[in-house]
């Protein structure tokens, strides 16, 4: 039999592949299990969604222009126009999902070798994506004891090497919640253009930022135009995952134009994903209002109750619908694990993401898990309870 | 400024790229310009598509799973099984077009510096994803005289190296229409286990098979389990280019599950795209009938009228819905650019797509077109009258 490619194993496996069986079992079983592991928000998209394909007249569903339709590039200008940054319609790719956006980026930044820091814990998939490009990343470790706040300037140089190709971020960040100051993303900016490295941010939680602050988009640092690449995507924004519409937003004229040649080569983005997000866009600042309010509510009772639990960490998260917290517990692999296949409290559990997959090494996230806030307030008071009372029996827990 | 990867510069662009400008001017000035240089059909789709989402309900539009929806995999298999192919659900990953298809193969199977044998010309696009993952085509040449048959065992062993990981076809072929006989691919097969080689073909245009002719599949092919692999899409099948669906399909295991990580590294196929897929599949077997016989029928038009103009040669292809043939001029790229630039009849002209970008030589298909003949025959017949009339007054025909 021919072999398979090198590559497929440095391809990581998702961090919550191993608790899959575990879960469907449990649910074979008659147990309830509560999802907080992913980011599927179980909020409304906007009504304008439903309503666009509930009249939809098409005599067939035809390729839209690799970089996607004029008609949907405009709407996000004005998008980001009404939050203040000003970009056109040629500085945009349309790709398929943040994540294409992401494989985009790499392919035309980066050869093979090259390397690109990032703050850990970091989204998983940026990992999935630079093995498959050849990307070396180098993390540098953010803390739960400073809320995950950006590391030190200095910290950043240390990495800094004649392979070094750029720094990326996610903000608000996926899987801590932090919000990056605009102070923050100034270094970064100042740092990126001292040593000619693409800086690039994942901002697809743009909208959600609470307590009154304001997101700082990459995209406003004065004089980064050649450097600053943003990804974008309507998965989270209107609830929208599976339209699999995103965006590669950038100045760079050349990075524009090389980057159109990776989206000839696949054509077209999905043509009802772009159906699905233009008439999103439709929806008022109301929708925005109300699912804000809702993430805050939900935040604000999540980290309340985990920090009452005997031996919880957990920071307040700024932004996002992600939380890490430390538990009193030897290893969160073992004990999602645990939760799933030995655990129920009135027939019900609860499904985290243990945060050792948003850690390049086995060890720094090895009690922590990501907790992913996307039901209502009275699954998510069930799903702590049975984290509550599943910390007070666990074998293994650890004070 | 920081610098692009390597990589983008061996990228090819789209062979079209460098005619859109003259097209788009072409239209400026008021000249209606038939386009027969892209596979876009116009033929309807099944009204079952429209149907399913006018009556669409749903929250939101969520992540599918990444190896695609169940019941989608369901009905794929019992897709495959009216063709007489047995496989099961779990042989099938959903991908986002058969783009995505190509995309996770090389990716699987290829270490950058594999070769991977096709007979050229070859869809163009091959070269983009090749060029992305590091793959090297080795092209086997098929000729027009022969009407594009594939080429002796002889010659594809003399390609074999130590690098050499695959072959690949496209069943019916795009540009030239080939149908691969019985006979043709069980020679491929016997040469690919001898070699211990995967062998793939892209079977996108399985439906569109005329004259009595039946397409076979790879898989069909008995021993061949752990070499196969098939990329899908339903594209073409149900006018449904920009759903962005397609489908890797493999007995080999090993290819799924690794394949799997690329899956869920971009996390999910398009939603919607598999909703309108599901819906298309659930038209009767007169949908396809129909479609056939209005593409035979183009297909006679555009092959009996291209020979019977003076100087120019065009086999009989026997499936999909492209044709290639020679023109008695110096070079494709600068005639088709001419077409739309300097040469009207009525105040309209045609765009075909130059043969050169099929090859990976510039010679080969320097007097060669390919035809896609997507329009219905009122136009083709006035996009061919527009394309006699050229070669008539074309400065640099050559006889």
């Amino acid at each position: 039999m021919p072999q398979l490619s090198e590559n497929t194993f440095l391809m990581p496996a998702s961090p919550i592949r191993k608790l899959v069986p575990y879960a469907n079992e449990a649910k074979a079983k008659g147990k309830k299990v509560y999802h907080l592991n992913i980011g599927q928000p179980d909020i409304a998209m906007p009504k304008e969604v439903i309503e666009a394909f509930n009249k939809l007249e098409l005599q067939n569903i035809s390729y839209a222009p690799s970089d996607g339709y004029q008609s949907y590039k405009d709407k996000i200008v004005t998008y980001y126009a009404s939050h203040k940054i000003l970009i056109s319609s040629s500085d945009v790719l349309v790709t398929t999902g943040g994540s294409e956006a992401l494989e985009f980026t790499f392919l035309t930044c980066f050869n093979p070798g090259d390397e690109l820091i990032i703050p850990e814990p970091f989204y998983a998939n940026y990992l999935g994506f630079a093995a498959a490009t050849g990307v070396k990343i180098k993390p540098i470790i953010s803390t739960l004891d400073s809320g995950f706040a950006l590391p030190a300037m200095q910290d950043f140089e240390r990495l800094i090497t004649p392979y070094t190709k750029g720094i990326m971020i996610c903000n608000p960040n996926n899987p801590t919640g932090y919000l990056y100051s605009k102070e923050e993303i100034k270094q970064l900016g100042k740092l990126a253009k001292k040593h000619d490295l693409f800086l690039i941010a994942d901002e697809v939680y743009r909208e959600f930022c609470y307590d009154g602050h304001e997101h700082y988009s990459l995209l406003n640092l004065p004089d980064m135009e050649e450097n600053v690449i943003v990804v974008d995507s309507v998965s989270k924004r209107y609830s929208l995952c599976g339209a699999r519409v995103g965006a590669l937003v950038s100045k760079n004229t050349d990075v524009i134009e090389q980057g159109l040649k990776y989206a000839q080569a696949r054509l077209s983005p999905p043509t009802l994903g772009q159906i699905a997000a233009e008439a999103a866009m439709d929806c008022g600042d109301e929708y925005f209002e109300n699912v804000k309010a809702e993430y805050v509510k939900r935040r604000d009772l999540v980290v309340k109750r985990l920090n009452e639990m005997k031996g919880v960490k957990c920071p307040t998260p700024k932004g996002a619908f992600y939380t890490v917290a430390q538990l009193p517990i030897d290893n969160a692999d073992n004990f999602c694990q645990w939760l799933l296949s030995d655990f129920s409290l009135n027939d019900e559990t609860v499904m985290f993401a243990p945060a050792a997959g948003f850690y390049s090494n086995l060890i720094s996230g090895q009690k922590q898990i990501r907790i992913a806030y996307v039901l209502n307030l009275d699954d998510l008071n069930k799903a702590l309870d049975c984290l509550d009372e599943a910390l007070k029996v666990y074998p293994n827990r650890i004070d």
